[in-house]
C-alpha cells in the first residue's frame, strides 16, 4: 500500500502565510506514494493514470497537516492528574521527583505508548520529547509509527551529569535519523539553572561533534529569571547567547518573561520558540509574548509540556488557548488569527524544529503526514469558515484519519499501530507501583 | 420506563464543599424514579425490593450531576465561526447584527435546536438563554428534555422596547415552569447600557407583579464600565443596586471588572454571577476575579455566552479554561482546584439560577439531571485522580449518557429526542439565506 488517494476533501495545505491573501483552502484531491506527497490541488490535479492502493473518501473532511506539538515529556502521561493544584516546588519535590526516582524503563515505554497513542488519536504526526530511558521511548517511536524529536534530558548539577551525556550521545549514535528518517535526536540541556556554563560547554561541544541541535527549557518562570540575574548578571537568554548555545540550531521550551531584546536575541539567531499555554497557566508560570515574536519573524510552535502539567496531549486545545490567551492578555481581539493558531500547530512548528524542509504543510515533496479531521459534528455547523471552526470550536476527538510518513496508523479513530487495551494495562499497573497503591 | 438503576458507576456527587472534608466520590449506584434521585450510595444503598425498568452499567463510567450553562444566545450557533478575531463594535456592527435583523422564528427554532443538540452531547443538562423569538427557544426546550432558563433580550434603547415587555410576559404566561416544569422563566433586560433606569423601572414592576428572577449582562468590559460610570456617575453594580435591580433573584452575566465593594454586593444581595472565560478571553473583555468572588460566597457558574464568541458550547473545556485562567492571572497554581471548578459547572450553576433545591447534585430528593463519561480514553488513564481528570484531560466528547428529568436523551453517544440530520440540513439553510452564500 504505497499509494494513497485522498479524495474530495476541504485541503487546508498551510503552505502559506496570511499576508500570502487569495484561498487558504480549497475541496481537491491530495496523492501520497512511497511516504510522501506526490500532488495536491483541486480535482483534475491528479494525473488521471496514478493509480492508488488506496483511496480515502474525505467529503465532509478538513485534510490539513498533522499536528506538531514541538514541546513534552511524553512518559510523564504516568503521573497525569496524580498531584494538581499545588504550588510549583511542592508539586515537584514532594510528588513528582519522588515518583521519578522509581521510574524503571518499561515504565517509560508504556508511558511513551500512551501518550503517542493520544497524540495520534487527537491528530498530532510529530512530538519532541525531552526526558529519561530515551532508548524506550525511541524503541516506542519506531513501533507506533510517529514521527519525534528525542533528547535525554540532562541537569548538570545532578549525580548523573556524567552518565546523561554519554547516553546522549549513545542516543545519537543509535537513533539519529533512525526508524525510516522519522526520529532526529537533539541534545537536551534541562535549563539554565539546572545546567551551569560550564557543563552546558560540554553540551555545545558534543552538539558540534555531532552535529544535531538542542533542546532545552528557557525563560519558564519569573524565579528563573530573577534567581539566572542574580547569579550570573545576565538574564537567561542572555547568558544563553553568552554561553553560545545559540550557534547551534536551538528548540526554546517557554520563553515566557522576555524584554524586547531579547526576543530580537531569539530572532537573530533563528531560536525555535516552543509556547505551552496551558501548562504555562496551569503553573502559574505567566504570559509568554506570542504575538510579539511572531510580529518579528520568530519561529513559534506550541506544545503540551508533560501531561501531569496539562493534563492532555491535545494540541487543538492548546490552539485555541493560545489564541484566547493573547487576545484578553493583550486586550486585542484581533490577536492571534485562527490561521496563525493552526500555523503555530503545523509549518511553525515544523519549522522550530528544524523539520521545515519536511513536515508541517500539505504540497508535494513533503513526507505525508495527514490528518482528516470530521466536521460531520454539531459544533461544526453551520460550515462557515472551517479554519475558525478548527481553532475555536474543535476537539482532539474530531480527528478521525491520521496518516504518518504515507502510512495510515488511524482510520475511523482506531489506531493501528497500537495495542490499546495492553498498553492502559501496563500503565494501570506502572501507576500503582509507583505511587504505592 | 419510569424507574432507572444506574449500577457500579464511580459517582461523584457534588453535595459537599471542599471544605467538609470526607471522601468526594465513591463507587456505588443511583436509582432514578418518576423524574427524581430516590436513591445514591454504594453498593447495597438501593433496596433490594426496589426494581428497576432499565438498569444503566455505569462500571468504568464517572457518574455526576449534569453541567449547567448559566449563560448563552443559543441560536447564535447560526453564527458561529462567521465572524472572528475582529475588534468588538466591528463584529457586532458589521457582522453579526445586520445577520440578526433577518433572522426568523424558524431561524431561532433549528438554530438553538442545535445548541440543545450539542449541549447534551458535551453533558449539559440546563442552559439558561437570552435571545429572541423566544417561543421558538420553549418549543426546541420542549421537545428534546433539556432543562432551561429562559429570557426574552430586551434592548431598552431600540424600537422594539414595548413589544420586548409585552412578549416576557408573554413567554412568563406561557412557559413559566412548563414542559414538565423543566423551563422556568426570567426578565432579560440586556445590559445597563442598552436599559436605562427609567426602562429597568418597568422590568422590575414586571418582575414584581410576575414573580420572575432577571437575566442580565454586567460589567463586561472597561468601556462599559467606563461610559456607565460617566454617564451616571457610578459603575454598572453600583446603578444596579440603586435601581433596585438586586431586590430581585438576578442571574449576572460576566461581572468582569469589579473593585472590592462591587463583590460584596453582589454577595449581599445573593446575586448569582456567571464566569464566561472563554467568551471574555475571546472577545478580549478581561479576566473576572472568580476567585476572590468564591472566597467571598458569591454563587459563580459557569456559561459559554453565544456560539458566536467561543465557539462552542462544551462546558468541560469551559471548567478547565476557568481554572487554568484564574492561577495564571492570580500567579497562584493552587487557585481554583479541579473540585472547584467542577462546583462551578454544577452545584454553584444550580444556585447561580435559584435551581439549588432542584438540580446540581446527586442526591435523593433532587431532579434526576445525571451524565455518565466514560472512563476508557487514553487521556484518562492511568486512573490516579478522576476530579482533575475531568476538569483537566476531558472533553466534551467523553459524555456518553444523558439523563434529565429521569429520561435518557442520550445514551451512547446518541441523542434520542433531536433529528440530527435534519437539523444539520435546517441550520445549513438558515445560515446560507442569512449570510447571503
Ligand atoms: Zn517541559
Ligand atoms: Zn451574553
Amino acid at each position: 500500500m504505497n499509494r494513497i488517494l485522498i479524495q474530495d476533501g476541504l485541503i487546508i495545505p498551510m503552505d502559506k502565510s496570511l499576508a500570502d491573501g487569495g484561498e487558504l483552502h480549497y475541496t481537491g484531491d491530495v496523492a501520497v506514494e512511497q511516504g510522501k506527497i506526490v500532488a495536491a490541488g483541486p480535482e483534475g490535479t491528479i494525473p488521471a493514470d496514478w493509480k492508488p492502493d488506496k483511496i480515502i473518501d474525505a467529503r465532509g473532511k478538513a485534510v490539513l497537516p498533522g499536528f506538531i506539538n514541538c514541546h513534552t515529556h511524553a512518559a510523564m502521561t504516568l503521573f497525569r492528574s496524580y498531584a494538581d493544584d499545588l504550588p510549583l516546588m511542592q508539586w515537584l519535590g514532594e510528588k513528582i521527583w519522588p515518583l521519578e526516582e522509581n521510574l524503571q524503563s518499561e515504565d517509560v515505554y508504556w508511558g511513551t505508548q500512551l501518550a503517542i497513542l493520544e497524540m495520534i488519536r487527537s491528530g498530532t504526526t510529530t512530538f519532541a520529547d525531552m526526558y529519561f530511558f530515551m532508548d524506550q521511548v525511541a524503541q516506542a517511536v519506531a513501533e507506533t509509527g510517529i514521527r519525534a524529536c528525542l533528547s535525554r534530558g540532562m541537569i548538570g548539577v545532578a549525580p548523573t551529569r556524567d552518565e546523561a551525556l554519554k547516553e546522549s550521545k549513545e542516543l545519537v549514535r543509535n537513533w539519529h535519523r533512525q526508524a525510516e528518517g522519522r526520529i532526529n535526536v537533539m541534545l537536551g540541556p534541562h535549563a539554565p539553572y539546572t545546567c551551569p556554563p560550564d557543563y552546558l560547554d560540554k553540551v555545545l561541544e558534543m552538539a558540534a561533534e555531532l552535529t544535531v541541535g538542542i533542546h532545552i527549557h528557557l525563560a519558564e518562570t519569573r524565579d528563573e529569571v530573577r534567581d539566572i540575574t542574580k547569579q550570573y548578571g545576565k538574564t537567561p537568554i542572555r547568558l544563553m547567547e553568552e554561553v553560545g548555545l545559540f550557534k547551534f540550531p536551538v528548540l526554546a521550551a517557554h520563553c515566557v518573561h522576555l524584554d524586547e531584546e531579547e526576543i530580537e536575541i531569539l530572532k537573530t539567531h533563528g531560536v525555535g520558540v516552543v509556547h505551552n499555554p496551558e501548562s504555562n497557566m496551569k503553573l502559574a508560570s505567566g504570559i509568554a509574548p506570542v504575538s510579539r515574536m511572531l510580529e518579528v519573524g520568530v519561529k513559534v510552535g506550541l506544545g503540551t509540556d508533560g501531561p501531569a502539567s496539562n493534563n492532555n496531549l491535545d494540541l487543538i486545545e492548546e490552539m485555541r488557548t493560545a489564541a484566547l490567551l493573547q487576545k484578553v492578555s493583550m486586550q486585542d481581539p484581533t490577536a492571534i488569527p485562527a490561521y496563525q493558531a493552526l500555523e503555530m500547530a503545523t509549518r511553525l512548528g515544523a519549522a522550530a524544529l528544524g523539520l521545515s524542509e519536511e513536515v508541517g504543510v500539505i504540497k508535494p515533496g513533503y513526507k505525508a503526514d495527514i490528518i482528516l479531521v470530521d466536521l460531520n459534528q454539531p459544533h461544526f455547523y453551520p460550515h462557515h469558515d472551517p479554519l475558525a471552526h478548527l481553532v475555536y470550536a474543535a476537539r482532539g476527538a474530531d480527528v478521525d484519519t491520521v496518516i504518518i510518513d504515507g502510512k495510515v496508523v488511524m482510520e475511523n479513530r482506531e489506531v493501528k499501530t497500537i495495542d490499546t487495551e495492553r498498553v492502559y494495562w501496563e500503565v494501570e499497573q506502572s501507576a500503582r507501583r509507583l505511587a504505592g497503591r
